[in-house]
């Protein structure tokens, strides 16, 4: 088997997958997680909030156990893997990262929207000054062309970030659509090259080995899916399909199966299987968080969740913008109540 | 969107499902699925044992109601919408055929291990007596090399096959696999060209693209991925993705959606994610019925389930020699006692 160690996976079902579990991760699910996937050879296990450090608001949902103490708790069950965080300036701060940084975690993934690149500055430059690994993380890159997605991936490249990620998170993009996204990035980037993928229309394993094809080397995946919507590229499906390309990464594929099922599994409340709700995320293009919101308004307003994601997807509604939902779905229900 | 009727699709939930819910459907269900894929603009619909016609035995799991029974409520619900059954020479009859048809089903897949299309020749040319859709169903295809494929598609071809199918019974094949596959059967052969996903390792939909891609004209789902192991390519999705893609096959995806939440979901029971089981099979690459068959046998000796099937992948067992599985799993049981 070929040597596969320049790919760096990071596991993010304890940060992506706080979503799914509505913030209530319990300090004991983290350390089984963060112990096994550590006894396993995981690289990066991402430990925050849903929508990054300082998540904790009545606005994005308040987390059981604060993440700092869940962060410290990873950090203290990994002796190999290292520990990434995420933030999402305008939701985390400096101070928050320095906290994060003073607990042990190695590495952040500084995420903003795909055009608004210019927002992580100050946070990528502390994180360097901190000694931390500093990634660029561009969110909804389904929503902008390839040449828009290099100019904003350069801007955090020359505040210091040492990679950059691709990061689909309405899992909106077909992979023809990756690939070219990936291959513009390569062309004309220095620093490393990531992909964050999502499952709500199937694709996350596939585009994430085009993305490898494409010279990605920082990649993402969730254990049992377990990440907003459908989830991400499940990651002991993703280590199989690299194994049967001959690509080792040097996890244990064996353990990380039991890991799934064994200490993953039993978190998950119902099934990360491609529902309705999901399927209808990518579809329409809409940000993987606010699936859960547009249940709960459509509920409340009598109005298909559906109809609210493919509305907020022509909006070009963006992360941060949760607020709007709700507007969306009592507009919905007062023109379904008129007959219009 | 482009006109993308030249693709035909077939539901095969009521079949490749039939293996979930052990062979149990009922009558009720059956036309449920029936009258509302009909009504969302479905192209066939395969309905039969999960093992073919004829497959309601002890060896291959009693049917709850005969498939005759099934066949004829779903033909009873099609407005339009076709019934297909499945037929595997040696354990469906010439016999079991003409009842089927003359019951309605219009075509029938004749379904062989990849090196073994020349069973299927006198039920080729039955169906096509008959006055049948008549196409070849090439099983295990990642088994075998394109060009074996190739010259095994070209049997059926000679007996009357309208179409041949590559088979990914297993869940095995990668992208670049199928591409390959596809290709040579595309260039070599007259008739037309089918895939047939699983998703074991995820790639289910990602396969039927590329198998779309390089030419073929009928492909498979299973809605909400009711089918053998992971299920098949799941059908809800696969609309979703072709009409992202611009590729319209004249069947509407919101009643599909809801067909999936409404009528298919109740029907399972637990969920079609990617499990242990499931992905062992794809990455060992054996037989998708295998898995039921190995988790009762690792049971009964106390032995993982994976081990079983990764043994049965090394030894190339196929379909029909499920007898076989228990001897595996005595013999690991054995040696494992042994201390070997």
């Amino acid at each position: 088997m070929s040597n596969g160690k320049y790919l760096q996976l990071t596991e993010v079902s304890l940060r992506d997958g706080s979503h799914v579990v509505a913030h209530a991760f319990t300090e004991k699910q983290v350390r089984d997680v963060a112990k096994s996937v550590d006894d396993a050879g995981m690289h990066y296990l991402e430990v925050s909030h849903g929508d990054g450090l300082g998540g904790s608001t009545l606005q994005y949902g308040k987390s059981l156990v604060d993440e700092m103490k869940l962060i410290e708790a990873a950090v203290d069950e990994c002796k190999h893997t290292k520990v990434s965080v995420l933030l999402i300036p305008g939701i985390g701060t400096i101070h928050e990262l320095e906290q994060a940084h003073n607990l042990g975690a190695q590495l952040v993934r500084v995420a903003t929207h795909a055009t608004e690149a210019d927002v992580s500055a100050q946070h990528i430059k502390k994180a360097r000054e901190l000694g931390m690994e500093a990634i660029g993380f561009l969110m909804m890159a389904h929503s902008v062309s390839a040449d828009k997605l290099v100019e904003q991936a350069k801007l955090m490249q020359s505040y210091g970030a040492q990679a950059v990620y691709v990061t689909d998170s309405a899992g909106a993009l077909l992979p023809h659509e990756v690939r070219e996204k990936i291959r513009a990035m390569r062309k004309h980037l220095d620093v490393e090259i990531g992909f964050h993928a999502h499952n709500n229309l199937s694709l996350a394993i596939a585009n994430t080995l085009v993305a490898i094809e494409e010279g990605a080397t920082r990649i993402d995946g969730s254990i049992r899916c377990l990440g907003a919507g459908a989830g991400n590229a499940q990651t002991e499906v993703l280590l199989a399909v690299l194994e049967r390309m001959g690509i080792d990464l040097g996890i244990d594929l064996y353990k990380m199966m039991d890991v799934a099922e064994d200490v993953v599994g039993p978190i998950i409340q119902g099934s990360q299987e491609i529902r309705k709700g999901s399927l209808v995320l990518g579809y329409a293009g809409v940000y993987s968080s606010f699936l859960l919101h547009a249940e709960r308004a459509g509920k409340k307003f009598g109005v298909d969740p559906r109809d609210i994601l493919i509305e907020l997807g022509k909006m070009k509604v963006v992360g941060g913008q949760e607020d709007m939902i709700v507007d969306v779905a009592a507009d919905l229900s007062k023109k379904a109540k008129a007959g219009v």
